[in-house]
């Protein structure tokens, strides 16, 4: 079999797409927020990926129907004439090996590339081993002035953070997207590392209505943000959190 | 060398054939039951599959002669005119990587589609940690209306079992088949996860014989299910069964 | 690169060779022997396999002067006109992933089917755990007339031993080359699998001056097994050897 | 896309190179060293090399940009004409795998040979698990007269140093040199194997510049130095070094 297929339900007319990627990774934290704004936005999915690449796993919904494991592109247009229309990248898994994560990656920049995109935002979390009360988003970018831009928008620039680089698709599709005359931004909440986070997805969605100048109502995740809250005030009283791994911590979706 | 090697003795001629699939995995268990099916229905072998996928390894027989590990194909003809002939899938392993998987299974429905088949039925068994007296017979299937068939054929679609999903050659030939327009279902037989289970081995043959539509006996199951009930009746006693990890349980072969 | 080279220093005219295999494994027990009966035969070193499959690794000789890791190629002529001339496999090391194996073993037999082979020798280790007093040499065969020619000359053929049949080159050569239509057999030395074994090399020559109706002289590994056995006896008095793993114990070279 | 890709920012025309490798490694040595050659001499960057082979993973600079790891390619024209120009390859990290290491060396040899190229030093460290005063530099060549050159430069070629022979690009790039009729050699500055070392750097610079005929200032790998050294003797005082592993130890970069 060809070791990456997109199948394409539909081929949208898209206007300059800015690819938006949500991968499962640390906290799931950029997961948790592409798939919201996709929500939100009332986004279309129009191709599924598979490959080699991933897991040989079929999940199994409610009702007992088994599904390969993949990704999915999603696609929103703009609600102003001449504003970037979106396509959202997100899925069950990264690429299992190095090779994979490359070839996964140079795939989808063709692919965006294809529909005239030239620029993307990938999202995810930076684990730092302990919870957070107000997650600050971190950023990196392929050039100094989409630095300049982003810190406009409320993204923080810290030295050495995070000091090992971005690891998975949100670093690669930067890292290889410069290398075919993209412009990209990696947005990384703050997390602890341990849980699934809300709270640092709605810090990211809230940065990213300001990117995309549309307000993104974020009311669902908040409610997901307090049933967390409460689930840490616990563990806090409890006071033994597990150490995660340094691994875990540094890698980031 | 190519990296999978299809030898084929004998192109038979079948009627729309049904995919069996019984290769090893949790318990053994599917693997038991295709092949106790093999023998009551008196299937032929018509091929033999080698691939770089599997170990580099010979198996030994009683003679001291030995033979490179690989899957076997048999086939089985309809009793009767109209009714679906049977492929047999079985063999020594499964692939031993993600790649590897995912090109045996694809090469494997290629074939099934050569011979004209439409519909595969992938066996395995669902490892729980602890020892059943009637495991139930666990489904997952590619389409609702499989799902509703097979639960009149008394298979439980029960949310949340196998949580995972499912790993290996039993769902992989289902998530790919769907995508050459295949209908599948995997039958999972509950086990414990301890050690080959003819019992649940057993259960599933009992639910294939009314999918088929034809009664296959199960008395040499049966009297290996008395065996082990022996064996873990001496077990309850000792009362200290280790504990499979989390992975070899929610592996299904 | 290509996944394999061989270079040939030169292509001998060789009659109906039979390649013997001696690549490290348990005990290097089928290296040692190999190396013993190509110096004692006065064999010439006539190609040179190197292979992305090794180790990434040069070795460095005693004047400094480092050389890629490889396998090497020899040839012996028959003393007499009509018996087969002998092509020996010997080197630093087997191919390092299963992928790799099958590649190696199937250009391996490539080759020899090209000088006009017919037959394979491999030659390995047989680990059980503790040290023997006088190893035997259990075998396995492509086929049922020459596990009886090998029984005629003193080669054990053990139900259940080895078990779990036999992992990398010398299983990998005997399963491959009778898809190619090669008759072979593994000769393997019990040994303990704790240390380089001369004892076990030297009783695999005394089987293959047999096979190979040619004396070869091994007093250099009596000279070696005697070293060895005061080695022994020495840790004996210690009694207490490590337990090898199963995995170390069972693979053989 | 490619498994490997090189980006040529320009193609220097350039006389006879030799290929200087300083790739990271055993207390970085080599990359310390070439690192401070490259930026003694002034040399250009000319190339960068990408590849499926290394981490899936970009590095962020202390500006926020992102970008891709990578080696790179640098050149130096000599002072003289009728003297060698110099090629350095430095970077990131070494290919992950067996078959990476293979791929990019054997890549690295073809631009070399491109180039005109007739020799390659590698620079490496040889980890022996104590802090030495003043560092030897060990070495390892491809013929015997280079091994009698770089004697004269003080190199020291010291039987069973190192005894596992030279595992990575330092020794690869040898060892398949020579297979395209190449000449080099790997130059090893003892070290603990515990932490970066600017001393051994120091010491492969001095030979360095006996072997290229131009003095090369190392002040500033003399600063660095004295702070080690300072680090060194509170950490003798504290006199409880971790064992490093033994293959850590013998990796040489």
């Amino acid at each position: 079999m060809e070791k990456i297929v997109i199948e394409f339900k539909e081929k949208p007319d898209l206007e300059a797409p800015i690819l938006i990627e949500g991968l499962p990774g640390v906290g799931n934290v950029g997961k948790l927020a592409a798939e919201h704004v996709i929500e939100e936005l009332g986004a279309v999915e129009f191709a599924s990926i598979y490959s080699i690449f991933f897991p040989p796993q079929v999940l199994i919904d409610e009702e007992g129907v088994a599904r390969l494991v993949s990704n999915k592109l999603f696609y929103s247009k703009a609600k102003k004439k001449g504003e970037n229309d979106i396509i959202f990248l997100v899925g069950d898994y990264q690429g299992l090996t190095p090779e994979g994560q490359y070839e996964l990656s140079s795939t989808l920049i063709d692919t965006l590339l294809d529909f005239g995109g030239k620029r993307i935002i990938t999202l995810g979390g930076w684990g730092i081993g302990h919870v957070v009360k107000e997650p600050r988003i971190l950023g990196a970018a392929t050039h100094p002035h989409v630095v300049e831009e982003m810190k406009a928008h409320g993204v923080i620039f810290s030295k050495d953070e995070p000091g090992n680089g971005i690891v998975g698709a949100s670093g690669l599709l930067l890292g290889l997207g410069v290398l075919k005359g993209l412009e990209g931004i990696c947005l990384m909440g703050e997390t602890s590392g341990y849980f699934v986070d809300p709270k640092s997805a709605r810090a990211i969605v809230d940065i990213l209505s300001k990117i995309l100048g549309s307000e993104i109502d974020v009311s669902s995740l908040e409610d997901r943000t307090k049933e967390m809250d409460a689930v840490t005030a616990k563990l806090k009283e409890m006071e033994d959190l597990p150490e995660p791994s340094k691994e875990q911590l540094n890698y980031i979706g």
